[in-house]
């Protein structure tokens, strides 16, 4: 999409019906969004009746004509390609629309992941040039700095110019988005060895050396936390169930106390102590901090937010959403992958 | 290798120079396995001088002629496969010519892993019908059972047929080793559904559905840590890098306590706490104490060990290899590898 007629004026559309506690906190965080002298537009998309609702219990001001009906909401559970094809009058496909039709830049929900990314890739479509659209989580590091890993879960079988696509990607949206100078690119593999991978590890290696990528080789899965690198590139199917890991070791730490603590009294007031000095110690490991995940390589903005994201999680998506429009992140990624194109023709 | 004639007289060799505090360590852990009661016969292969030096300094008595001379030592920098060729008089290429050329059962080494693995698949060679060698290694769950994830390494670009196979090994090793009545398999994937996963999964749901194999069908990367079941089976590379990952869990939790500790002097002494607390509340996280992970598929009993196994893990390493031997699980491995062939067939 031709986003410079727009850029004066940035629209900003948010699935009101999207989150476990939908529409109240997806309304709250988008409006606190507003709230901070961002200009922007917004556009809230879901049932009027019930968005109307939280907005007066609220004692909230909020122009009506910024509030796209759509009756249907596509369900934690529907299967996200039948939703598309069953409910074109949910606010998940109400909302992409609106980006597709040039009617918003930006397209923000919490609801049905898979739904949003096959609304976002179907409906508004591939920026020119890019084969794969991926999906980057960040998570924390011992440097504190985080890691983003790209693609946790956009596509499997990712080819060798996929993963070259995600590094193009997620070097250009750390630099921009999130001020990483000169962002460094690992790519995961099963050894630091320029030789060790699997064939399609083995054949991006190739792709990657050979651009002006911030590309440090190969990196292994304990490198990730240590914060080896600003960028994790790995196909889909890797990335998804490494992420999926990673949110669960809480779940792991925290059962593991609890047998401790059944041990003895003791025990139980020292697991008091640890609880909460844990909670304080890796508060930065809370995913939900970092307020969702941009869908790239979709020729418009799409952010996708888990299904527990809080006030504040909806704030900072919608933030992000801006400041990739304010910084006209999608035409630089079409540039970039079209120059790389250009450069494997010559 | 046909052990039948062998079978009352079980004989296990042991990488004297293997691991970071070798011979001492392996040498101790060694001797300490014997003196349990259990009746094989211990064979240690390393540099005999080092090997008695040890020995005198702790005041152990062994028989001198069980010391099976070697002159060198494949470090763990040396690259695998040409120290297999280079390194012919290293106690890795000596243990496992040991075991190739039926002089002993058994080869637990705690070196090189990628020489292990090399020398076992290279020099030992395959169970008839086993298409891929599988390494196993079991992560703690909240449940408390453990995980066994296969493969976490032996290889990448795993066939579907490859993946069928470790899960046949797996259970074995599962039901005949660690005592887990009618142990459940889960397929690695992006998503619980049966149509969820790549190429290489999607074939091997087909493959495993059709089996007496206790297959709960895929599982997420979330389902691991929770206990949801006894083995996971996946590719190497998959395996190799969350496994590599799980490690390098401690090490982010010890820093991000650091971190809170340096912060003010209450949360310094809340911070100890903390660190003794998670010491004993983790221990069977510590991958350390499951001692060194069988590599299955071999056409002999080949255990390989982390570097820094201590003399309890020898103990365990050359325990389990007992074990495997006296239930005869190389030959219930092939009998059902060729079952399974044979099913295929009709």
């Amino acid at each position: 999409m031709d986003q410079s007629n727009l850029k004066t004026n940035c629209i900003i559309a948010v699935d009101a019906m999207g989150g476990d506690k939908a529409p109240h906190d997806a309304i709250i965080g988008a409006l606190d969004a507003l709230n901070n002298g961002n200009i922007f537009n917004l556009l809230l998309v879901g049932r009027k009746t019930e968005i109307l609702d939280v907005l007066k219990n609220n004692n909230l001001s909020f122009p009506e004509e910024n509030i796209i009906n759509a009756n249907e909401i596509i369900g934690m559970k529907d299967s996200p390609t039948a939703a598309l094809k069953t409910k074109k009058d949910s606010s998940i496909v109400v909302g992409a629309n609106l980006v597709k039709d040039n009617k918003a830049h930006a397209f923000v929900s919490a609801g049905n992941t898979g739904a949003m990314m096959a609304a976002s890739i179907l409906l508004i479509g591939r920026i020119p040039g890019v084969g794969r659209p991926t999906i980057g989580a960040t998570i924390p590091t011992e440097t504190g700095t985080g890691c983003t890993i790209y693609d946790v879960g956009a596509s499997v079988d990712s080819k060798p110019h996929h993963l070259l696509e995600y590094a193009i990607m997620g070097s250009l949206y750390a630099k921009e988005i999130s001020g990483i100078n000169n962002p460094s690119v690992g790519l995961l593999s099963v050894g630091e060895e320029d030789s060790k991978g699997n064939k399609v590890t083995l054949a991006a290696f190739d792709l990657l050396k050979n651009t002006d990528i911030n590309f440090i080789g190969n990196i292994e899965g304990r490198d990730i936390l240590k914060g080896k690198v600003d960028i994790v590139v790995c196909d889909g199917f890797v990335g998804n169930i490494l992420l999926k890991f990673a949110e669960s070791i809480m779940g792991l730490l925290k059962a593991k106390i609890r047998n401790y603590a059944d041990a003895s009294l003791s025990n139980k007031l020292k697991a008091l102590v640890v609880k909460g000095t844990l909670k304080d110690a890796l508060k930065d490991m809370d995913y939900q901090a970092y307020g969702g995940v941009p869908l790239l390589g979709i020729n418009g903005i799409s952010i996708i937010g888990h299904g527990s994201s809080t006030p504040l999680a909806f704030k900072n998506m919608i933030l992000r959403a801006y400041e990739m429009h304010r910084k006209n992140l999608l035409n630089k990624i079409e540039g970039s992958i079209k120059n790389y194109a250009e450069q494997k023709k010559t």
